[in-house]
């Protein structure tokens, strides 16, 4: 296996920090990481579980780093892009593993020194747990990460951040940042902002529903388990897009209410088969 | 153990019928099961499974029944229970098992002969697969089963059935049958409604979207791969309190939404720190 990053510097030791961390140096690709991060606690579990080699308050480690992961959550990424900034040498490559692409791209593209090539990566992973507690280095076995490069973007830094993506286990498949801030929409942002609408939904018409409740209700809102705050920032930050997809979700649900309440068999079957024909699809495609 | 029913007849040899007979058989509570059902393939698995003694394509093997279960879809229940009615001989104990409740014990009460006793029940229990091929004697383990009596229940048969869902490891809860429709409607109806519909819209909205979707999507449409027939019934059998949960449902996703396009972070973060909240809450008793 060839080497593709002397140096990985990690900002942000959580699940998706510590999972590529632990990953990419059990595939060879990167020979020292350093993880960094504010919570001792986090740092010290990432330390323990052999994810990273080193751990440091400092931002100022990425100036001996060949590549540096912006880890953080999606609102974050660009203050700490802009703050570690200052310390990047000539050639390091940049990627961030948002889950929201546009803002950050071309925030990133126009503040990041010159030498220093961004890629937007999103690898399409997670469970609704966090920290380096949940970090598992077979995070992205057969996982999509979305890479999103631009017409800015430097050739030879996106084959190699590709090529690390690909070490890991991942699909690696190309998109414009609009273009997956709009898809994502669709199969991520949308589904978490009805899982948080579902349970908060059931649980004020009554708590004690959940004793009724089987195992549907429970996969239908287990994402709202996830912290609320990281998913707030991505619905904000992909606001126009999630705007579009509520709506037109909500459209299609008032069609099918508007059915029941009419007594139209007809449309209600024609209306529930057409989901489940696009749920064994998915099952088809997606595994 | 004792017997509680000599003979039992089920009518209707699927997820629900299969597994209640195999795991009444297994616990010793029934002496002798005979399924019946129209499909000959159907039938000949649950027969080589164990799950009954001996199958049926005969209604009127009801006649020599000490429990009838009528284990049909919702659409199917008071049809099949008025064409049997005439087979019974007096003192025959019937249930069913179906996802609503006020129509089918309404009908039932007024339908069934004076000398056999009504219980309806609903086992809050199942997969999206279908058949006595997904059948499991274990499938009401830990499971709620919500009994609805009513002022014309006998006393003697509900001690019993009850007893029944006991046995195959059921938590017995008692409900009133307007009541369960309208809290079903909410934790199950509405569920499948917005499964449905979310593997709908994605699917139209571009059908290659399934290659970006994480566990989130999978898991949030996981019931839309169930058959759509019996949900069709179900949503149209519970029109009335199904109309009014999408309605509030409708109305919480929409201030969500409303807080997103106004950027009103405090307002986003407290509706989703609200159903992180309710979800934690629902893991907490319903496990």
């Amino acid at each position: 296996v060839a080497v593709l990053f002397e140096r990985m510097v990690t900002v942000g030791v959580g699940l998706i920090g510590g999972s590529l961390a632990g990953a990419a140096r059990r595939a060879g690709v990167v020979c020292h990481v350093t993880g960094v991060g504010r919570g001792a606690p986090n740092l010290g579990v990432a330390r323990r579980r052999g994810l990273v080699d080193e751990t440091s308050h400092d931002l100022t480690v990425v100036k001996s780093a060949d590549l540096v992961v912006l880890a953080v959550p999606v609102a974050a990424i660009v203050p700490v892009a802009r703050a570690l900034a200052v310390h990047l040498r000539p050639g390091t490559v940049v990627m961030d593993a948002g889950s929201v692409k546009r803002p950050i791209v071309e925030a990133l593209e126009a503040d990041l020194p010159a030498g220093c090539p961004f890629i937007g990566t999103h690898p399409i992973a997670g469970t609704e747990r966090s920290g380096a507690a949940a970090a598992d280095p077979d995070l992205f076995h057969g996982a999509t990460c979305v890479l999103t490069p631009t017409r800015h973007t430097d050739s030879e830094a996106l084959c190699r951040v590709e090529a690390l993506w690909g070490a890991v286990g991942a699909r690696v498949v190309h998109m414009d940042p609009g273009e997956h801030d709009r898809a994502l929409a669709w199969t991520s942002h949308l589904v978490h902002a009805l899982a948080y609408t579902l349970s908060r939904a059931v649980g004020e018409a009554a708590p004690f529903f959940s004793a009724l409740a089987g195992p549907s209700l429970r996969d239908a809102t287990r994402v709202a388990a996830s912290k609320p705050e990281p998913w707030r920032d991505i619905l904000l930050a992909n606001a126009e897009a999630v705007d579009s997809v509520i709506g037109a979700y909500s459209r299609q649900l008032e069609r099918l209410r508007s059915a029941i309440t009419q007594g139209d068999a007809e449309t209600v079957l024609e209306l529930l088969r057409a989901g489940c024909d696009a749920r064994k699809h998915m099952e088809g495609e997606g595994g």
